[in-house]
């Protein structure tokens, strides 16, 4: 078989907006709000920025409040339909920390911060990557219907599977300021500014 | 917030035996069987060089049976936990199409091949990439009980879901031949020679 032509390797960047967009928060935020008014904060200028969707999330020790990694959805910029929120944020913690297992022994208990449920994929995504923690803005059919994004099917169960996991769940955490980054999305989608990617999206689903 | 330490990029990159691999292989694989069976040969590899877990994946045009991409598990190569062949393979695809979207219009339909069901990430990732259509070698408890890995919920609907979303499921593609590399996988953990690095299935799993 001639691979000549085959790709090697993938990758994604981080925009330089995010690291300027950090610089004037605190080194420690010590409250589930103040982790997640700053996803809400990088949400928001994600798609306005046109990297890819209304997603932010952070990696978080638990304990000390201190931010392992930042991260948008960046399916747009990068070109790979995995890129979300979650995924993104959860490898740059990984290449920061040196190692797939964010739970490893030793080091200090680590969460996931997110503006809503996962999707099918990064909730399975979630699953594998050592966090002891999960913490979101909120679940429901709000999220599709604002931003017209198919989240695929999650099982009824998905918070107790985390739980049985040793993953504890944070529900309703700034719900409504979610759902008011989403509105702004949905509108700009109306206006023709911004683009739902979902590959399968188009008349797939009943809205 | 002093973002010096902070990850802003992460990648992934295919070890130099997958290329050597594929030397031998025709450039058109007509049937699902000859895609399934070189599926089996990466992942019987893979494990064996401690690239990752024993599974591999395709992404294979349908009808010309040319090949887009090959990638296998490298979760311990990358210290990615995302790393799985499906999520690999997918990236690699779409890197070389150079877009997020493998079902774009006016591209030959795509489809994923891959030598069990995916998990519950890698179900996710499979839907939003864009491919037509999914071949497995098999599903069921067997991976689990031969692997020790932990797949996660996945719904018991899950290939009805796939077809909703315009991805058509082909099933039990070389199945006892996949149960085979399992099983030497398992072998080679009980020997002490291979990881299982699902970051939660430490006791949280009845196998």
């Amino acid at each position: 078989m001639d691979t000549s032509a085959f790709a090697t390797s993938f990758r994604a960047d981080l925009p330089a907006w995010v690291s300027d967009e950090l610089a004037d928060v605190p080194d420690v935020l010590a409250t589930d709000e103040e982790r997640m008014a700053l996803v809400h904060r990088l949400a928001a200028r994600n798609f306005r920025e046109k990297t890819g969707g209304p997603f932010a999330a952070l990696v978080v020790e638990t304990e000390t409040g201190r931010v392992v990694s930042a991260g948008v959805n960046l399916v747009l910029a990068s070109g790979l339909s995995m890129a979300h929120a979650e995924v993104v944020t959860l490898a740059l913690a990984q290449t920061r920390v040196g190692g797939w297992d964010l739970g490893a022994e030793g080091a200090p208990a680590r969460e996931l911060v997110v503006n809503w449920r996962p999707c099918a994929q990064c909730y399975g995504a979630t699953l594998w990557s050592g966090v002891r923690r999960l913490v979101v803005a909120g679940e429901g059919p709000e999220l599709e219907h604002l931003t017209k994004f198919d989240e695929g099917p999650v099982r009824e169960d998905w918070a107790e599977q985390f739980e049985e996991r040793g993953i504890t769940v944070a529900k309703d955490v700034l719900r409504d300021e979610a759902l008011a980054v989403f509105a702004d999305y949905g509108r700009s989608i109306d206006a023709g500014e911004s683009v739902v990617y979902n590959a399968r999206a188009q008349g797939a689903i009943d809205l």
